[in-house]
Parts: C-alpha cells; structure tokens; sequence
C-alpha cells in the first residue's frame, strides 16, 4: 500500500491541503464541520502527519522549550524536596501550548557552565524550538539572551526584571518582601528576623531589599544581626532559624526568602517549644507544604504559573506572526495570610 | 550559502557520517578523540542537524512520550496540590532519557473519554515517539496497551502489576499496607482506621486489601466503620478524618491513602485538639509535604522516579535493539517511620 499523504486526506475531505494541515495542527478558526471532515478522513485513510510533515508547510517546529537550572532541579530532585516551580511553571505553559496546537518541553542546563552556549546550541539543533523559555538563573544571564537572540531564537526571561532584550515576564520580588514585611510591622513587630535566599539568585537580593525598605520606611533601625544567610534549603533554614532563635533577644518574626526555610523554621521553633504564630513566621512561594502545615503559613504567593502561561503565549505570538517587539510584563504577587501571623503580644 | 549537511561535518572531522550521528545522538561508546574531532567540525562549520535529519538514520525519534492522567494532573495544578507524582517520574525518567540521548516529555489525556484512542493515535502521529509510559490510570486500560502493542510502540504500564502485555513496571500497594498496618498493630493499635483512595485507581483497592490482610493476619476482626472512603483529594481527607475521629469509640491510629489526606487528618486532629502522635498517622507517598509537616509523617515511600527510570530505560532498549519479551519488574517500597507513630498508651 502507497503512503497516505496530506493530498489524500484533503480530497477525501474535500477541503484545501492548507486546512488539513490547520486542523492537524490545532490551530484555531476552523469550524468545527471542517474539524469533522478532516478528522473523518484522517481516521478513514489512517493518515498519521509526522512532527517533520507538520514542519513542511513552513518554519514551525510547533515546540517551546523551557531551560532550567540543572543544579537546583536535580538537588531537589535527589533530595526529595521536589519541584514545585517546575510544576507550576509546566501547568501554565503546557495548558497554554495545547491550546494553541504547541507542545513544551524542558531541559536541564548547568548554569555555570563553560560549555553552556554548546549546551543550548545543542538543543536548539536537536530540537528547532519555536521559542525559549529562560527561568532563573538562565533568565539572568544577559549573554545567553544575547546568544539566542543573534539566532533569531524568540526568548522569554521568566522572573527577571527589565533588560530590554527579548520578553521579560515577572513579579516584583522587592515589593512581594516589602509588602509581607509591612504585615508584620502592621502587626505590632519591630524585631523582625530575615532568612536570605541563595545569592546565585537575584530574586534573593530583591527580597533583601524589599525587607530593607518596608523597615526604613517604617523608621525601625535595621539590625543586621537579625539577617540570616541562606540557600533556599531546609538545611540552611535550620541553620538559620537556630541562629536566630538562640539570640537572648530573639527576633518576634520571622521572614524566610522560601517556603522550604520557612517550614525549616517552624521544625526549629517546635524543637525550642515556641508556638507560632507566638513567632511569627512569613514564607515567600506558597509551594503545597506550607497551606497544608499546621498552621498554614501566611506566604507570598509567586504567579508561577500566569507568568510561563504568559511566557508561552508571547512566544507562540511570535512564531504565529513572525513579528513581536521586545516587551516586559509585570505580573501581581499576593500575600496569602494564614494562622502562622498573629499581633504581637 | 549551501546548506552544512552531515556529509560536511564527516569530511571535516574525517570521520564516517555514521560517527557524526552517533556523536550527535549521544549515543555511548563514542571515544573521547572522536566526540572532540566531531564536535569541532560541527562548530567550525555551524551544523545544525534537525530532528529530522537524526531520524534520517533510522526509524528512530529518540523521543518517549509518557501518558498522564489530565484530570488529577489539572485538578492538582489548579488547586494549588501540585503534582509530586509527575516531578518524581520526570526525575527517574528524564535523567534516564539524557543518559542515552533521548527526551522524554509527556501528554495529558482523559482516562474516561470517549475520544481516547484517537487522542493517543493523534500523539503518537505527531512525535513518532519511540516508545510509551503509561502512567495510572492508563497503565489500567488494557485496551489502550493492547491498541498501542498492535501499533507496534512500546508500551511500559508504570505502576500496575503484572498483566502481560508490554512492559510492567510498579510496586506492591497490597504489601505496602500491609507492612503500613502491621506497623501500627506492632505499637499496639487494635482500632486502626483507614481512608480509602479514589476508586478509578487499582491502587486505591490493593491498599485496602493490605489493611485488611494484616489485620486478619492479627486476628484483629475487621470493624467496617473504621473504613472511610476518599478520594485522594485534601477536602475527603477533611470528611473522612472528620467522621472516623468524631466517634466515641473512635480510632487510636489513621492509615491514609495518600500524604494529602494524611495531611488533611493532621489538620482535624489539630482542630480537635487531638496530638499527633497521641493519634498515630500513617501516610501513603511521602512527599515532600508529610517530611517537613509538624511532627514529620510515618509514611510509605513509593519509587516512583526508580520506576519512571526503569521504564525510560526498557523503552529505549527495545528501541535500540528492536527487541524485548513483555516482562514485569517489581520494585521495592519502602516504610519511613517519623514522629506521627507512637506506642498506643
């Protein structure tokens, strides 16, 4: 039996070769009588469109890929800690992706490579993606944004502020921590603790900052003692906390920079038998575990997964049209209070 | 300029075109000096070798695709649950994939849906990919493993045991709890309630079959009301904890179903100013919510990304040799006791 080609399917249906290939490749505006008679024909003939057929009728791969930090990815993998970033950020683009007849998938580069510019062209060659995704830390690394732009490669920078090269698609790290630093303060706290993030990420800086201003603003004298570093592990926020928490004047509040050093932190006041919310304890990230502890922990809600539902429809905008101007897109965080607040007593 | 094709790397790295694609595949067994010769060449001379052309060489798509259920995936996603299970599949799955020079990605179909077959032939036209996972609870349908067998793809049935078509790959849930029971029953517990799983999985029934073999293996007669249908979800853990502890002769241990449920159990008790372990609390994955939940959860560990890696790796062993008998691998759980378990005083 000869191979049943695309031409097949359209005279069976008796629709152009053009609409065979919009139906199959889920695009929209196709009526759905149109939908039915190709989709009849294809089961009848038994046509099977290859990735490399789709291809044919022009220069899309239909396929976002995402790049992601190989070492955290892997730790938290090793580790058991899990992904929720990962998870969250496939919810948006993937959902986004099918919607529009894309398919996404992500790969694991190492940030610090000297082989990353290899690395990517690897997978640009292996997989002709219609677009990037970079999340943090790639979507820091304005070299590698200048890489895939000189390829003509559509790039999204996913939770990193205004660069100007290629899409930014972000929330305002700085004002999430000063906002959850303010309901502490509006709370009765003054001795307010901060556990810092992993300094391979800006977004740890803008925390910092964030805590910083909401302090300065409401004229309470910044005590660096009170800043504990850490690297977004359990461990560090073990770490942490205990240090904090040792201080004969310990801190009534406690910001953590993630929610793994936030629950790291309720262990290590459960271990001191102080109660929270008698500590006040904030979490930045609002990843599963910290709505279903006990307490639940007030915590600022990242839109992790609006800001890759974003990412993937300004790349599929592109690679529909061929057109898009550079452009950032700030997305709103919200502070999530649960019982792990409470006023000072 | 004419097109670099893989005729040009060859001639430049002196090399047969065979090398160049075995080197771009990432294929095992390539000598260090060749990779290097290659991979020269292809920078010097900008290659670019599409999917396309890799699959020139072969029948080969260097590509799985694993099935996921969308209505737990989307329902986890948009409810804030977060998908643990698909994080610990891409775990064993993708770094298995790499290893060989394959990717995987996966797709979310509809377990119920009338439009089933069609979806998957749709999947399989459009990646060609070089074998399947099917995941719970697809990995159930034996007519989807059959359709797929009859296509000639591979087929991995990831956590279902033992039907004989393709490849089975999954853990005992029977013994699991069982062992889960036994534990309880070795501290002493006699009431030992139990929160069932959603009925549409096989792995909800075998839990319940395990509670119930270790119990009569103790001679401890089986009390149905201390039997709480679930779905999986936190809000049937909220119900299910909530009528078994409002008993006057109420449970002194909780086996659930699964971490949320179990989580959700912590929250009623802690409502009811019941402690944990005053109530013992046994749970069923261990994400990461039941390890850094207060106290941590006593939990069985399933492996999934050590299932998700062994089916990856059946898949592209058959895909590499073109053979391979349906087998089925059992692997093992594993019970981790924490603080949730205690003596029965």
């Amino acid at each position: 039996m000869s191979k049943v080609t695309i031409r097949h399917v359209a005279a069976a249906a008796g629709v152009a070769v053009k609409t065979v290939s919009r139906v199959m490749n889920g695009e929209p505006n196709v009526t759905q009588d149109l939908q039915d008679r190709v989709n009849k024909a294809v089961d009848a003939l038994g046509y099977v469109p290859s990735m490399a057929a789709r291809r044919m009728g022009g220069s899309r791969s239909y396929l976002l890929v995402a790049l992601n930090d190989r070492e955290n990815t892997i730790n938290n993998w090793r580790s058991g800690r899990g992904n929720d970033w990962i998870d969250q950020m496939l919810h948006g683009a993937m959902l986004t992706c099918e919607a529009h007849g894309y398919r996404m998938l992500f790969e694991l580069v190492e940030a610090g490579s000297p082989d990353l510019d290899r690395k990517v062209v690897a997978i640009l060659s292996a997989l002709q993606p219609d677009g990037i995704i970079l999340t943090p830390p790639h979507s820091q690394n304005l070299a590698l944004v200048e890489m895939l732009t000189r390829r003509n490669v559509p790039v999204v920078r996913m939770g990193v502020a205004g660069e100007g090269v290629g899409f930014g698609v972000f929330m305002d790290d700085r004002a999430a921590a000063a906002e959850a630093t303010r309901h502490l303060l509006q709370l009765g706290h003054r001795r307010i603790g901060f556990i810092a993030g992993s300094p391979r990420f800006e977004a740890s800086r803008q925390r910092l900052d964030g805590y910083r201003d909401a302090l300065t603003e409401a004229g309470v004298t910044i005590d660096e003692d009170l800043i504990a570093p850490g690297d977004f592990t359990f461990e560090s926020g073990v770490a942490a906390a205990g240090t904090l928490l040792a201080r004969d004047d310990r801190p009534t509040a406690i910001l953590a920079s993630n929610d793994e050093m936030a629950l790291a932190t309720l262990h290590v006041a459960s271990r001191l038998r102080i109660r929270v919310p008698d500590l006040s304890l904030v979490s930045f990230d609002d990843t599963p575990g910290v709505r279903l502890s006990v307490p639940g922990l007030t915590s600022i809600r990242q839109p992790i997964s609006e800001m890759a539902a974003k990412a993937a429809a300004l790349l599929i905008g592109v690679s529909r049209t061929g057109e898009g101007a550079p452009s950032d897109h700030l997305l709103p965080f919200a502070l999530e209070v649960r019982g792990s607040t409470a006023p000072l007593t």
